[in-house]
């Protein structure tokens, strides 16, 4: 596949873009082991939106805009996928809202953590956008997780009010859904836990989110009286509508 | 997750015991570098189904048993995920029919195809099947087919009138088709190229498949007028009708 990603031409170009960089990133030790088989599923979601943004998710995107522009400690939380798939637009997004980045994975051992902490190091410092990069010496525990995916900072995740984390699992959004915080998710599956669980979800794909988030920020957008449920719902009619009377 | 996995009353015991064997494979030098993420995206469109097998993919897999039974020369081809995920209880199925299965995969090695053979093989024997196992010595091309994926047998894939294809790609499907043959194909995207232009598709989940055909079998159903649109309607309105007002 990796010969086709040269060729922006190609219709699956950006499909198999992504795929090349996970494949790095699989190489420098920064992924999981279940990374590829959850790229597989967010590729099926997206297939079925259609690759595109729909205009629920623009909205979310614009609301989480929001929420993270009038937010006191906002901070964005990235696991391996993020850090692989979108970690120099996701660290672009931190240092427009000048907050930190916290590393916060499933499967944490310290040879993932520090690949995955040396690859944004390195983005961080060739880009020269002077974020904060936590994950690296954990001080705090998300209440309500057990082992060491409840580790995270104090002046990262466990003081922040708003709080971004694209592709998350659920029993991690709802714990800090529980803590009172506001919920940020990017999620390709609208029935998923996290995404019924977050106080706003996007359904999109992460690199696109990365982007038009880059793009809103500047025009400093109002937070609104958001009906997640609603958002939920038009994305999976989105899905529905593409499907019915398909083979009359 | 392995830990899990021995589990049967563990919620996703069925998905842990798939990855399971996937990662067996893998270590095994079965598997192309894109099988983990198709296999991700055959999980999602699972989840949509509920991971189960639903009517009109049941009336589906009594149709390709029945097409089975009175084919001439029958045949199943198996690519790595096929092998990795039921390689055994196609064997079981190739045995009931009397008909050869074919090793037939889109990123050919002869490591690859060796991995492959010798698992086969070694169910094959330890079962005392008797399967005819095709696939070490190619001496036809499927017409239409670029590259070393259009390598076949000629007393396997050539010369079949009904052809099994579990997890097939699109063109190889449509090559099939073209050449003739009754394709009967199991993909549990209901919007696949794979699945619009095969003979019968079972949109189900491939192991859930093979136990039905081996329960199937032996009833000996007979060949209907089967109407292969009107099926994969119903596999989307199964889809489309769990997603119907979810968050009301």
């Amino acid at each position: 596949m990796a010969e086709h990603a040269a060729d922006p031409s190609h219709p699956r170009y950006q499909s198999l873009l992504m795929r090349k960089r996970l494949e790095q990133a699989a190489k420098k030790g920064m992924l999981a082991d279940s990374a590829m088989i959850a790229h597989g599923r967010g590729e099926a979601y997206d297939y079925l939106l259609g690759e595109q943004t729909i205009p629920s998710a623009m909205a979310a995107t614009r609301e989480a805009a929001a929420r993270l522009l009038t937010a006191e400690n906002p901070v964005i939380s990235l696991n391996g996928n993020a850090v692989a798939l979108a970690g120099k637009e996701l660290l672009q997004v931190a240092s427009m809202l000048g907050c930190p980045v916290e590393i916060n994975i499933f499967y944490r051992t310290p040879k993932r953590m520090e690949a995955l902490l040396s690859h944004l190091n390195a983005i961080n410092e060739s880009e020269a956008l002077g974020v904060e990069i936590l994950g690296h010496a954990p001080d705090a525990k998300i209440p309500g997780l057990e082992g060491p995916r409840a580790n995270c900072h104090q002046d990262g995740i466990l003081n922040s009010d708003v709080i971004l984390v694209p592709l998350e699992d659920g029993d991690r959004c709802e714990a800090l859904v529980a803590m009172g915080k506001d919920v940020l998710v990017i999620d390709l599956n609208p029935l998923s836990r996290t995404a019924r669980t977050a106080s706003v979800t996007i359904v999109d794909e992460l690199t696109r989110v990365a982007n038009n988030l880059i793009e809103t920020i500047p025009s400093k957008p109002n937070v609104t009286a958001w009906d997640n449920n609603s958002a939920l719902q038009s994305a999976l009619n989105h899905i529905t509508e593409s499907m019915s009377e398909r083979f009359d």
